[in-house]
């Protein structure tokens, strides 16, 4: 039997588990040139709870009682395609089902399917630090930050799936970073393990621009922003001439009802000379496999380090995905849904 | 006799002419090295707002008791230095004075003294289109910008001394422009004289996005702010994928008492993998020539169109300088101080 996850309404603000339904769903075949996948895990990412709503953001919104889409890796368990076969281990976009087929293409789209080579890592980091949230750190950073050694980069959401590549490869730049996360217990990871010089926690240092000004005693010079709101508005403060402000995400305001309100920035952007670019990862699709390469290599070398946290079981996707905003994980957040090697 | 004017107090909110006074000063004596000037035309510009409060924004702050400082064109009536003579025509910054002393550096600083030729152009363009407001425009669209033909773009403070010069720049590229500004006779002369395609008056227009919407059925790709506040919240609105905003002035904020509040942008920004770039001319101080040289072919070629705006009398200089935040000009705001040619 196969079951899904469908949107079963659309949030008005935070979004629930009672947005999301499991159902039954029929075991689904595989046309000529397409492939039968069993879905090994599933990714959950913040801008997923765009697509929730109505009306186009980056990217076409779900469509109510159809299937949340996403990152997903998958074991091939039939294939009509002659670039798959079953067995291999796939990456790629399908809607959160236990099974579920997928072109088999070999054209590079953003959303076509990809093999993963288990030997090189686990294949849970096609969807993580080797996959979209690696990328999108890689792309944004080299492309729109620009560090040069020894400047002040300040990463928020810096224990995310995306925030902790940054930290690792501003520091690889040879960068003086400082983290701004939600938990002691980031902040302890981002100091102890990503040796990230610094580490604020936005929601008990009371006084925020102050407690960021003493960790950025020589101002900020890149800012990647992935959360936005006041977060953002205390780090704009101390901006010098000539900063690059990227903007990766804006997690803090994803679940507003009401028009994102506060300091507008173009005042210190005029005053320092500076610049902010927002970007999604597929401005840069082109570029992936140099990007999938050098991630790779810094990963297979100890450069950079990798941290997950799975959730166990299909089921529990909706709860993971909502975990996202109550800043649960730490890393890239995974939902486990089945082992490989399972016969059809 | 030699006046000068002051800075009398720093403003609370809107400046008023409280907040100068004219006084009887010496007559200044030139050192070895320096210029005697003779003063014949202030430039008056939005940026000057934020010298007259304390704390540094782009440049150091006006001290209060000694002249406003800014752009002048001059007359040299004695010169100790070898690369002026008296009877040369000078652009450069120097204080609020009927007379003036001037290092007669041949060094190209963005404050230092330069001889103008009034047989290529009325003086007064050293101060508008040929100057300081002239560059800001072409730099900033064009390295900011970055316009393509047939793009939108468009222009805030449209009438300005800056955007009537961006305006024709845009068209120059072969862009679609549209301009906003507050009264109608600018929007006439924007329609009329400058060939923009549209101009939307923000003052009467009522629901400004609509209006903007109408006057940009493309979208907007390139956005010159020269403004900020709610007009640029409209215009955000409506931003194309990769677009471009230059951010030159913000003038309706720099009366404000109380911080810049409103819609952030980072969140279209993200969305549509937009920029946003602040600049102060400056930045570009090492291609003034080339600029220079840009704009003067255009002008005298005919593709270039000057306004100019002109105050009789040294003691109107505050009064001319307020109205720039009362919207007052259509084109360079300058003031009249005295005819060349006088003796000392």
């Amino acid at each position: 039997m196969n079951k899904r996850i469908i949107l079963a309404s659309r949030p008005k603000g935070m979004a629930s588990v009672d947005n999301f339904r499991v159902v039954d769903a029929e075991m689904p075949r595989p046309a000529e040139g397409e492939t039968l996948l069993k879905t090994l895990y599933l990714s959950v990412d913040p801008y997923m709870r765009g697509r929730m709503n109505e009306g186009k953001s980056y990217v076409e919104p779900f469509e109510l009682n159809e299937p949340i889409t996403g990152g997903v890796v998958s074991e091939v368990v039939e294939s009509r395609s002659e670039n798959f076969r079953a067995g291999d281990i796939v990456a790629g976009y399908s809607g959160w089902e236990l099974y579920s087929v997928a072109k088999g293409d070999a054209a590079a789209t953003p959303t076509s399917l990809v093999k993963v080579d288990p030997s090189l890592a686990p294949v849970t980091t096609a969807l993580g630090i080797l996959g979209m949230p690696g990328l999108t750190a890689y792309f944004g950073l080299s492309e729109i930050g620009r560090p040069v050694a020894g400047e002040t980069v300040v990463v928020s959401g810096a224990a995310g799936a995306v925030g902790m590549v940054v930290c690792q490869i501003a520091r690889i730049n040879g960068c003086r970073v400082v983290g701004i996360a939600g938990s002691d217990e980031k902040n302890k990871y981002l100091t102890g393990e990503l040796g990230v010089a610094a580490a604020v926690n936005y929601k008990t240092s009371g006084d925020l621009r102050q407690s960021l000004k003493e960790a950025c005693p020589d101002g900020v010079d890149v800012y990647f922003d992935n959360v936005g709101g006041h977060v953002s508005d205390a780090v704009m403060t101390l901006i010098n001439r000539r900063a690059r402000i990227v903007i990766c995400g804006q997690i803090s305001l994803y679940n507003l009802e009401r028009p994102d309100v506060g300091p507008r920035p173009q005042l210190p952007l005029l005053v320092k000379s500076a610049s902010m670019q927002g970007f999604i990862v597929s401005d840069y699709v082109a570029r992936y496999p140099e990007g999938v390469g050098r991630l790779g290599r810094w990963l297979a070398e100890g450069k950079l380090k990798n941290a997950e946290n799975i959730v166990e079981g299909f089921e529990n996707a909706p709860r993971a995905f909502l975990g996202l905003f109550a800043g649960e994980n730490t890393g890239k957040q995974l939902v486990r849904v089945a082992e490989p090697g399972g016969a059809k």
